[in-house]
C-alpha cells in the first residue's frame, strides 16, 4: 500500500486562519473492501467556502471536524478498484480531501464521477466544468436570470467562479462587469474572460469612490449581482441597482476572519424592490447534468479559458490557501500533486 | 360648489417629520366636466409609505409634491356625477388625498372603484379589504408562500397590514407570532387577530433580549419573516431564521427619518440561503382580485375582526400621522370626515 500524505485540520482559526492550524501526516493506504476503489489525487481543489467550515460556529456549510483530514473536492485516477464500474486508470472527479490518495466507496451515489479529458483538461473538473462553475451558473441563471441587454456585475472576476459567470453572461447577451484586484487580473478579465470592463477594487478601496467606478462601468445601472466578497463592495452595489434587480449571494468572505461585516443601508433593498437569494451550489443537484452541459460546451469551444493557479506538492496546500483567501491566486486556485 | 378643505405638503422634513411640514387651505371645489364625478370623502387613510414620498430623495414611491394636495387613499360617496358608471350615492375607493371632496376623471382606469358595503363596513376598504390587506397577501401568499406548520412573523402586528397577515396565515395551517408595541396592543393581537403569540418589543429593546424572546415564541425557528420596520428587530430575526427562510420587504419605517439603519450580519442571509424581496403592492396589480376576494371573506365571516384608530376631522391628518410613525395607533390609522 503506498504512503498516503494528509493535511489535518489542527486546531480552530481564533480570527484569521493561519497554517498553524493545519497538520501534515503520513498514514498507509488501507487494504480495499468490496465495493471501495484507491484514488490517487492529482488535484486538490482550494476553495473560498472552505474558510466558513474551519469555524465551529453555524455556517452556510457543516464544519470540517477538527483531527480530520481537510474537506474538498479532488480529481485523480483510479489506481486500483473493487467495484465493478471503475477501472485504474480511469479518471475521476471526487470530494477525497487534502490527501495524496482517497479510498472512496464507489457504490454510494455522488461520491464518484468518471469524467471524459477528451476535450477538457482534468484540473477544470474542479473548476469552470466542476463546483465553481455550476455555482456561477446557478445564480446567474437561476436565480439573476438575465434579459438580454440586462448589465450584471460579479466579484472575485478572475476567479473560478467568475471566469465562468462572464462567458455564461456574455452568452446571454448581457453587459458583463467585473471587479477584481489589481491591473493584471482586471487585464485578463476584459481581455481573456470578454467582461465588457473590469473595476480594480485596489483603485476604490471605499464605498464612494467604488460607487463612482460602478455608475461608470454600468451607465445603465445594475441588473443583477453576483456577490462572492461582501462588505464595502456591496454597500456600492446597493446605490447603482435598478429597479428589480436580483442578488445571488454565494460568498461573503470578507466577513469569514472575525466581526460580521453591516450592510450599510438594506432599505436600499426595499427601495429598489431587490429580490436576493443566498444559496449554496450542493444543495441544487438538479442543475448540475444541464449546468455541467453548457460549461463543458465553452470549455471545449475555447469561449471559456480559465487560468488556474497552481500550487505544488501536498505540503504546500495551507499556504495555498490561505492566499486564496487574500485574493493572491490568479484564477481557480489548484494543488498538484501528481 | 361645497367649500373644500385640504392638507398640502407645505414643505419637506429635515429629519423627523413634524406638523409644520403640513398646510390647511380651503378652495371652492370646481364645476365638473363630462366623465368627472365629485365624490364626498368619509375617511382618509394614513399609512407608513406616506413618511418616505416626503422626502425629495430616491424612495420606494415617487416623491410627494411640495405644495400640493398630499396624496394618499380614500373612501366616501359620490355627491355628483358626469360619468355614466357613476351615480350620486354611490360608495367608492379612491386615492383622492387628504382633502374633503376630490373631483375625478371617472374613465381612467384605477381612479375609482365602486365597493359593496353590505357585509363590509366602508372604512375597512382602505385597511383589511384595500391597499394594507392585499400587501399582507402579498408578502405571505406571493413571497413567503408557507407550508402548513411553518412558523411566520410580522411586525407591527396590531396594525392594517399586521391584522390581515395574521389572519391569512392562521387560513393557511401556520404558526402566527406577531411584534408590537405594549400590552394592549400585543393581548389585541394574540386574543382578538388569532396570532399565537406577540412579542412586546417595548420589553426586548435590543437584540439580544428580542432574539431570546423570539426563540421562546418560534421553538421550531422562523420560516417566514414580514418586515414592516427594519433596525435591531431585523436583526434580532435573522438569528431565528431556519435554513430557507423567506423574507418579505415592505416597509423599513425605523430608518425613514434620518440616517440609514444597518444590518448587523448580511451574511447570514448567506448561511441561511434566505431568499428576501422587496415590494410594493401596487405594482402587483394583478393579484389583488384573488387576494381582496379572500380577505372580504374573512372580514364577512368574522375571522378578521380589523381595530382602527379613527381622528375626526380634516385638520387632525397631521398629528394622527405622526403619531402612526410613532406607533400611537391602534390598528389601521384613519381620519373621518363626515
Amino acid at each position: 500500500m503506498p504512503t498516503n500524505r494528509q493535511i489535518l485540520l489542527d486546531n480552530r482559526p481564533v480570527g484569521e486562519a493561519t497554517a498553524a492550524n493545519f497538520k501534515l501526516v503520513s498514514n498507509d493506504t488501507p487494504a480495499l473492501a468490496d465495493g471501495q476503489v484507491l484514488v490517487r489525487h492529482h488535484y486538490l481543489s482550494l476553495d473560498p467556502y472552505m474558510r466558513g467550515r474551519m469555524n465551529d460556529s453555524k455556517s452556510y456549510a457543516a464544519s470540517q471536524p477538527v483531527g480530520e483530514v481537510f474537506q474538498g473536492g479532488t480529481v485523480g485516477e483510479v489506481v486500483e478498484s473493487r467495484h465493478p464500474k471503475y477501472a485504474a486508470g480511469d479518471k475521476v472527479a471526487g470530494f477525497g480531501g487534502w490527501q495524496e490518495y482517497s479510498v472512496v466507496d464507489a457504490g454510494q451515489p455522488g461520491m464518484l464521477k468518471k469524467v471524459d479529458t477528451t476535450h477538457v483538461p482534468l484540473s477544470h473538473y474542479l473548476g469552470a466544468v466542476g463546483m465553481p462553475g455550476v455555482t456561477a451558473w446557478y445564480g446567474l441563471v437561476k436565480i439573476i436570470a438575465p434579459k438580454e441587454g440586462e448589465t450584471v456585475v460579479i466579484t472575485a472576476a478572475s476567479g473560478a467562479v467568475g471566469s465562468a459567470f462572464g462567458a455564461l453572461a456574455k452568452a446571454r447577451g448581457c453587459r458583463a462587469i467585473g471587479i477584481a484586484g489589481g491591473a493584471d487580473k482586471c487585464k485578463y478579465v476584459t481581455e481573456e474572460l470578454g467582461f465588457d470592463a473590469c473595476i480594480d477594487y485596489r483603485q476604490h478601496p471605499d464605498v464612494k469612490s467604488m460607487s463612482k467606478a460602478l455608475k461608470e462601468a454600468c451607465p445603465k445601472g445594475i441588473d443583477g449581482y453576483f456577490e462572492n466578497v461582501g462588505g464595502y463592495i456591496l454597500d456600492a452595489v446597493l446605490l447603482r441597482l435598478n429597479a428589480f434587480a436580483r442578488i445571488a449571494l454565494c460568498g461573503m468572505i470578507a466577513g469569514y476572519d472575525g466581526q460580521p461585516l453591516p450592510l450599510a443601508n438594506p432599505a436600499l433593498l426595499l427601495v429598489n424592490r431587490v429580490k436576493l437569494e443566498g444559496f449554496i451550489v450542493s444543495e441544487h443537484m438538479e442543475v448540475w447534468p444541464e449546468a455541467l452541459k453548457e460549461l463543458g460546451a465553452l470549455v471545449g469551444s475555447g469561449k471559456l479559458r480559465p487560468r488556474e493557479s497552481i500550487a505544488q506538492g501536498i505540503e504546500s496546500a495551507p499556504e495555498a490557501f490561505l492566499g486564496l483567501l487574500k485574493g493572491r491566486n490568479f484564477g481557480k486556485q489548484l494543488v498538484k500533486l501528481v
